[in-house]
């Protein structure tokens, strides 16, 4: 972790909210024939947001793109709150604090750019992977040593699940 | 910023032309099956692209490869002017400064390799990626920390925003 | 290497059965149009496997996905051990220990992630690349310099290949 | 360059000779859907290949693997020289040196691994990218700072050039 809060601000943490380009992926976008694009995820990821779920924890994805790869994460995941080509992802991060009746306080946001801002200031934490952008780097509490799509969501997860006194393995052998 | 001259000389900075292959990507070619080949962009240099257009700066594309996939993302861009298949790139720089009505003087041209050095020396600011040649490393007078394809071009923007009082974040609230 | 046991603990090494994605694959999985996935192995992994196989050590894929590629992989290694889809890599790796008559203590488990935990716990040595989740990093007794899918594997099968007085080179030149 | 010959070693430098896998590309293998393969190239290596040429150096493929993606490339780059699904390199190495009428020693060889060494032994001078393996990085003379797809081909280029009081750019510029 390159930055952390103290663990006591970690405690309350009940739910992570995240972009998905450039947090969940490297913010590439391949091209090629045809009109398709391709991303790439990270199976480091997956296991992390698979363990959060196991440990009680509620996920959401809320993206800026309208891409049908968002969709197929979700339900690859089990992720019931999926908002895709958000404009305005404070008002999408209310909807999902409201529909799993948490406060906002208790929800960590992981962005990686601007557009991400505006979730970032009003969630309980922000968060970012090592390869955000400039202003995100400046405003996150916490920030991943790994970048986007090589393990900075599973890296922030475990920080939480370290914080509240439990670890990856611990779930894994649990549940 | 690994090179990046006084704020003075980014003032007068009002577009940005640049090559796309290892300058907007990370210079690989997939090949595959079929006669097709993929590239990968980054969604940090789209939002700075986006964010360059809405503070009023203007865009140019300048590739020597005759590629779909540079028209395809000038497209996604609104990027009006591109030069494909060019081999003159230091004209395809002079058409696209009287195309937009501005001196030489106040574009920067970003490139990666030897055949945009040309247009690099007739630009206001030459820049490049960390992952440049070396030839161009030397030459440039701004050269990113982030290698092409991973934020290079957003974050030589955000130099020249920021030099003219500005900032990313500012952009995307305001705009 | 960043952790290696004394050569002593490497001499009694007959066989090596890893995990797939994020051992010989970087842990990416990119998805497209349609619903197919694409990985990336490494021909740096190819050789070490197959210098392995030459050497006269045992192999074995276990993997929790159950993909294509996996199978794809172990025909194109000549690799006769195959757990796809694994859900339980202790009881696939102590099948593949009675499969090939060795005992667990002879055999290396190369993993990356919690659900290998189990395996690399019974095997005679567990094995991570520098890419490994935190838990796994901390409980293997070898880990590698290279990332998954960049040469770990091969960089293991080398560590235990020199241990024994033998080396890559010296194991292609003979066979 | 990590490991770099004086330059009076390159002084008789007349062509370049090289592995695909692993030199012109990353080592990587992308398998999908189907039966066919991905293979990222470079296009610092494509442009450093083609000055080369430009210097009147002359250029080879040796590939172990029988791949049509090495004739692809080698097409795209006018190099007529090509051995694929090659199994004894310094056979190849030694047909190429008469298809051209030169010496041995005036030939480069860059190779990334084992099967490699046969080539780089007769060759006049053994290069490797930064991510070769082990054995091959200790037996070569010159060792790019770049890793296989990501510039190393250019890297060890532009040395010989410079040792010949040339450069990129200049020849570029030239031709």
């Amino acid at each position: 972790m390159t930055k952390l809060p103290p663990a006591s601000e970690l405690h309350p943490v009940r739910a992570f909210a995240m972009d998905v380009d450039g947090v969940l992926t490297d913010g590439g976008i391949w091209w090629g024939p045809g009109d398709g694009e391709w991303k790439r995820f990270s199976f480091l990821d997956v296991m992390g947001l698979s363990l959060a779920r196991r440990a009680g924890l509620q996920l959401a994805l809320i993206s800026g793109e309208n891409s049908p790869l968002v969709t197929r994460f979700a339900r690859k995941l089990g992720i019931e709150f999926v908002a895709a080509g958000c404009r305005k992802k404070a008002d999408a991060l209310r909807d999902f604090a409201q529909s799993v009746q948490l406060p906002l306080e208790s929800i960590v946001y992981i962005g990686d750019d601007v557009n991400d801002l505006p979730a970032m200031r009003i969630a309980g934490l922000a968060a970012a992977p090592a390869s955000a952008a400039s202003d995100v780097l400046a405003q996150a509490a916490l920030v991943a040593s790994r970048s986007g799509g090589n393990g900075a969501v599973r890296e922030i997860i475990e920080a939480v699940l370290n914080a509240q006194g439990s670890s990856a393995s611990e779930i894994y052998d649990r549940t």
